[in-house]
């Protein structure tokens, strides 16, 4: 004897009003950009992580020749200061400096040459005093972005300064770089070396040199 | 006969109130800035002025060597997207855009391989044909620039771009300049030539270069 199956229409009456709703949603989620609302729900999505994410500005700054710890150099003051009034503005919210300055390895022992050094723990501590000199002219600068209240991160790093700030360009990866130049001309570059030019060709993000004005030079201009 | 004057008080009790009123006002108006009132309204102004100039960012331009006029070469459509995104942000009042476009000289001709020239006037309808394909390819930067709400200028230079982007920064004086960059290796520098480097060292002014992404560049990266 053969089964004879019931027949039941397929699809079943009662299930047509959803299988429509979810063919209609299933063709929609194929084609999101063809769906107006969506699309509109993506630019809004967009221009919000574009106005939650700041620009993140990279300002290498170091200390006066001159005056010395814990002077900001002429050059590195005036690169800040002209980020803040040209880029910065009244949007605090929009932007957020990174702050890096790099100790010269070299130059270490040069402030403690009357100091005696008896014990590795003395270097220790010669290398701490350092630190605490260049934190110093960080906290110039923080304090700065705190009175205007743009967000920033400041960090010390030792080593020769094209090679470090090229390093931590490529570590952090800001939207650009700011540095401070002396303006030197090509036959003072030789002996004093320039930053600002080696991070120009070197560094991965766009660089822009900010020249200190003539009447901010000192009577040296390698004097900073 | 002498006639006595009558003794009256000097100065008139009267008055003694006004001229001391006087006097304090007279005392403070020598001194400015140590009068903490005209010292605030002093500030006040500096930020005033600050606020209502825009800064000013000369952005060059020039069209896609591979697709010609209208189209915007790709460096400098990025360089300009990167100004926006990066810099303007949602400060559109903060900013003001100078939008030049070089037109080299030597290239004029090569469009009009057919046509015919009888007369002057013939000369002087392909230079203004041309002064139109430029004008197209402004058009597009300074649309951009209503639908974001930014204020801009633009305009058009025959010449070599290197020397006359140098003169116009002179003669525009830019708080910055933007200019895109094909980002090529040293080898192929030596036959297309960067426009961008030339500006770095000579512009008046600071100088940011944005170079292309990777997968923006074509096949050939002297195209652009």
């Amino acid at each position: 004897m053969l089964h004879r199956p019931r027949t039941i229409p397929f699809p079943p009456f009662w299930l047509v009003p959803d299988i429509v709703v979810f063919l209609i949603q299933f063709i929609r989620s194929l084609f999101p950009a063809f769906s107006k609302r969506s699309r509109e729900r993506e630019t809004e999505r967009v221009s919000e992580d574009m106005e939650s994410e700041p620009t993140r500005v990279m300002v290498a700054v170091n200390e006066s020749t001159l005056k010395g710890y814990p002077h900001a150099s002429i050059s590195s003051k005036k690169a800040f200061e002209w980020t803040l009034k040209k880029i910065v503005r009244s949007n605090t919210s929009g932007f957020k400096l990174l702050l890096l300055h790099v100790q010269v390895q070299d130059e270490d022992g040069f402030d403690d040459m009357d100091s005696i050094y008896a014990s590795p723990d003395d270097f220790r501590q010669m290398r701490e005093r350092n630190k605490a000199k260049g934190l110093h002219l960080l906290e110039f600068f923080v304090n700065k972005c705190h009175e205007i209240g743009v967000g920033c991160e400041a960090w010390i790093r030792k080593g020769d300064p094209t090679e470090v700030i090229c390093h931590e360009v490529r570590r952090v990866r800001p939207d650009f770089l700011v540095v401070g130049s002396r303006g030197l001309g090509p036959f003072q570059k030789v002996f004093v070396g320039t930053v600002s030019e080696f991070c120009v060709k070197h560094a991965e993000c766009p660089v822009i040199t900010i020249k200190r004005s003539a009447e901010e030079s000192p009577q040296d201009p390698a004097d900073d």
